[in-house]
């Protein structure tokens, strides 16, 4: 099975000439980050990732995780892996000096995280749930908490996880029924069971850090009345020691499709000690914190393994001969199938997307370094308001476009896709997830059509969109960019529209922002994903001609993504234009056979 | 986790409403298939399917095929499951009556199939591979072959497989090296390695009839130098008792995404004895017969999957309460999922796609009847032209829409989805290998494009496109129909536009072809199937208002079809416009990192 490589050329192009990063960085007061350094990191997390856990990826799947009395015991490698990882001082890439950490920057730290998901994504989803809840208790935690769990969650040495779902409460999470009882020593009991915990329990580390919703006694009705407890595993002494083992244990773990060395735990609270985090009856806002980090990240995931599934499937068509190809000029015998028109277009829709989706998810994560460390507080505002719009397209068009790229990698690998020595069908188990958890891909369209488009009447996104166009327009005159332009430009009017349309139907009709929400977010997504591609042919187009052949593809690659996947965007405004009537019509038979 | 249950009433609507069976067969001059005749071998498959193989299913997954000392043994309970299929005559229904078969239309034996793969392809598809050997040898077999063949086939005694692909030869056969040598008896010595050979091995019945692609000495090279071989596993004595065992053995069996009960083998021939199946050097037209017979076949084997699947997510809907939905008017708590408007339009486009794609298989597997059997050789001619031109569009419209049926099902359940015990993900894994076998999806798209239409300048092509489009335009003024019938003329005339430009342009660009096929013949599967739904909206729309309002649900199931799913075609059509260019351009790197 061929290996993943790290793609460092076009992590270097997104962050050095399109991001510019050093000198957004600069911008932000922080000049450390240069581009050596970043490339030094860049490298370094390719090599752990190609030589240490990505050959541990197919042996996981194959191994996964066992449960024996309470003890789950992670895929051999996985635990040497682990421990080289933290002693690199991975874990602590992007948290705080004051915690341990090396406080590099939100992008460069997702560009590792790519890296790492697309060489082992069972494996480093750990350490990605442990950077969450580290990411959820510093924005939340009480100055004891803080003091007590960060370090640890920074050098890697405990772990964390997020305990939401319970069996009748998922994208409701209203609907939870896990307690919490005030002691009198200031700490609380809670009693529940939750299910779906990623690394609820494992092998990896010393200590557990969960970080669970519950209700308190006197806790309102549905959302309002959620409260953010953590539970450690291990309760700690006050010099950070390991003290008494707390009342959780893991009951059960999943079968799954995929991430078959990645844990999914049910987790019983039996009047387990935890302390309270936050405010009470505020723990959902607490923990959106975690979420939407959580949500970029697992995009960006979802990327990595996209990425890894193309290089095989790039790689295979390559080698594989078969058939002559139309004006090949082969006189006898066969050619690469990759000159084939057929297997180009599937090759070339991988590398699109996952160029594509890399530049755009990097973007979104320098907005959050902006929206952090800008000195000017209306940048920071702004970054903060685009990042809200972004987080749900990129997690969402991330994981549904890895899902369609990795089943193409199969696609050119024909019935060798198919069976599992070749590892394009574990990549495709595995990616499948990242449309389903940290809110369905469903969840996350309506968060955005909802709660980001339609709650402020569409000013937000007209923003935005306006950015976009103002952009196009100014590239449109310019030699050889009105191609790239244009199409921008033109997406931009649709969407105004189709937003317009939009904003004044919901208000008489309670389900047109239901039954538009899917296509509306990919048709953000395009909009998000054109307007990096123009910016990427901007800096590309004047190095074309260079000896660096780079430059030339990335400009063809976009011209790809705009003649023969954006027109995607002409069916999407005629689907939501359809309304909801077709959807919601009550004579449509669905009740169970 | 949920069962499958039969939809019968679907069934009962396009085989007697839509495709009149029983009065086409009449004309056929076979007037034995009414009504009722066909009702109780629907029941009694459902029974069968339900009953009997469904419970296997995950069975069959968990424990898959075991390979031992060259023995394949299949999952506990397939060889009394099978004994049963064989007994109740399942796999002499379609096999004709000197053979011991039942002899009923393919229409017939092909809704039957739709069941047996939903409730379990793994196992269906033994004996299926079975019929296709029958098909085959049936056509192109000498007399000798049949009569010692043929009945064993027919009542299941025996196993059947078909043995093309070779490690360095799957799409390309002209590359494959198995040789064949005559003998002085007229026996021939097969010698060589094929791989992904379904059903290689099996436990299942005491011989195995494999037919194998060979090249015999004088062959010319490529495709025009293959003959088509008959090796059983045991040589049979002159009275049909077992004789010698051969020197075919299965090497070793694959481990794969899906279907792990039905054995995927590397059968190797050692001189083993075989038999010429029709003329030398043309074994693959013969070959083609029951390609050609399997392509649909497993086109209706995916389209059961997805009716599983899509059950499943139905049932989980009704069931799972989650969230106000809004206007239901619920003052607390939550309302079943299926309130909600993003979720019904998943659910929506499930019933859509199943629905639709089984009126349109159904259709084709009507014409493989009229072209056999209708007194009237240009119905006959018409019917297996039309036919021609189908096969490859249902096979990769059913197979590519039952992968995404089968992940929207998914999506329906979330995290409930991507866990083993629902049974979703297994569907989603088995139908996977629908889009590569039998000619990858590509390929028939090629097929389609290349040999169907191109090759007669789109005459055939636009020959059907008329018979839509007249049907259609009688239709526009019909009370009620109009908003049907418009989009079907509408996209009848862009598929005409379309081919045009093609035929012309294929005339100067080799690879306008190859860069077109695929959306081609999405664009053309859109057509025949708004068609079918036009067709179907003919005759539910009168009875709509009755009391059965499983009319009501069927035209608006139409609707939901033609104004949210069909819009797909107006990128289908801007994709292929866009020409080669942008997918041959040589600037774009595809060298191997």
């Amino acid at each position: 099975m061929s290996q993943y490589k790290t793609p460092l050329r076009d992590f270097q192009f997104v962050l050095h000439e399109l991001l510019e990063t050093s000198a957004v960085m600069q911008s932000c007061g922080r000049d450390e980050f240069d581009r050596d350094t970043i490339d030094q990191v860049l490298s370094a997390a390719g090599q752990f990732g190609e030589e240490v856990i990505s050959p541990l990826n197919a042996r996981g799947d194959e191994e996964g995780c066992t449960l024996r009395d309470g003890v789950v015991t992670t895929p051999s490698g996985f635990r040497e892996a682990y421990q080289q990882y933290i002693e690199n001082g991975w874990s602590a890439l992007g948290c705080s000096t004051e915690h341990g950490g090396s406080a590099f920057p939100t992008v460069v730290e997702n560009a590792v995280s790519e890296i790492f998901g697309a060489a082992n994504m069972a494996l480093t989803s750990y350490p990605g749930m442990s950077n969450a809840t580290y990411v959820n208790l510093r924005a939340n935690g009480s100055p004891e908490l803080k003091a007590m769990y960060l370090p640890k969650l920074a050098s890697g040495q405990w772990a964390g996880t997020m305990c939401l779902t319970e069996p009748h409460a998922g994208t409701d999470l209203g609907l939870l029924r896990t307690r919490a009882e005030w002691q009198a020593d200031g700490s609380y009991r809670i009693t529940g069971s939750k299910i779906f915990i990623s690394g609820g329990e494992h092998d990896l580390t010393e200590n557990i850090v969960h970080l669970v919703l519950a209700r308190l006694p006197d806790a309102p009705t549905g959302v309002k009345g959620i409260s953010l407890f953590l539970v450690p595993k291990e309760i700690p002494n006050a010099d950070g020691t390991l003290g008494r083992r707390n009342a959780v244990v893991c009951g059960s773990i999943e079968h799954k499709m995929g991430i078959h060395g990645n844990s999914t735990c049910t987790m019983n609270f039996d009047g387990a000690t935890g302390w309270l985090v936050g405010d009470a009856h505020k723990g959902l806002a607490g923990m959106f914190v975690q979420m939407n980090h959580l949500r970029l990240g697992v995009g960006i995931t979802a990327i990595g393994v996209m990425e890894a599934a193309w290089q095989k499937s790039l790689r295979y068509a390559n080698e594989r001969v078969q058939g002559r190809a139309p004006g090949s000029g082969t006189v006898s015998g066969a050619d690469p199938i990759l000159l084939h028109a057929d297997v180009r277009r599937m090759l070339l829709t991988q590398k699109a997307s996952v160029e594509g989706l890399r530049a755009l998810a990097l973007w979104a994560s320098q907005l959050i370094d902006l929206s952090h460390a800008h000195p000017d507080a209306e940048r920071r505002r702004d970054a903060g308001a685009l990042l809200a719009l972004l987080t749900p397209v990129v997690k969402a068009m991330a994981s549904d476009t890895a899902l369609e790229s990795t089943l193409t990698a199969m696609q050119v690998l024909g019935g060798h896709g198919y069976v599992r020595d070749n590892g394009v069908e574990q990549h495709v188990r595995d990616v499948r997830i990242v449309g389903l958890y940290e809110g369905t891909n469903g969840v996350q369209a309506m968060d955005l059509l909802g709660r980001k488009v339609l709650a402020d009447g569409g000013l937000r996104m007209a923003g935005f969109i306006e950015h976009v166009s103002r952009q196009a327009e100014a590239q449109r005159d310019q030699p050889g960019l009105q191609e790239f332009a244009a199409p921008v430009v033109e997406l931009a009017q649709r969407l105004a529209a189709v937003t317009s349309e939009l904003v004044e139907l919901s208000t008489g009709d309670v389900h047109a922002a239901g039954a538009a929400s899917v296509p509306y977010l990919r048709l953000v997504g395009h909009l998000a994903l054109s307007h990096v591609w123009l910016r990427a042919v901007q800096v590309a187009l004047p190095k074309s001609g260079s000896g660096d052949p780079f430059y030339a593809s990335k400009v063809a690659t976009a011209r790809f993504y705009l003649r023969r996947m954006m027109p995607q965007c002409l069916a999407l405004c005629e689907e939501i234009r359809a309304g909801a009537a077709p959807v919601m019509d009550p004579s449509i038979l669905l009740s169970t056979p």
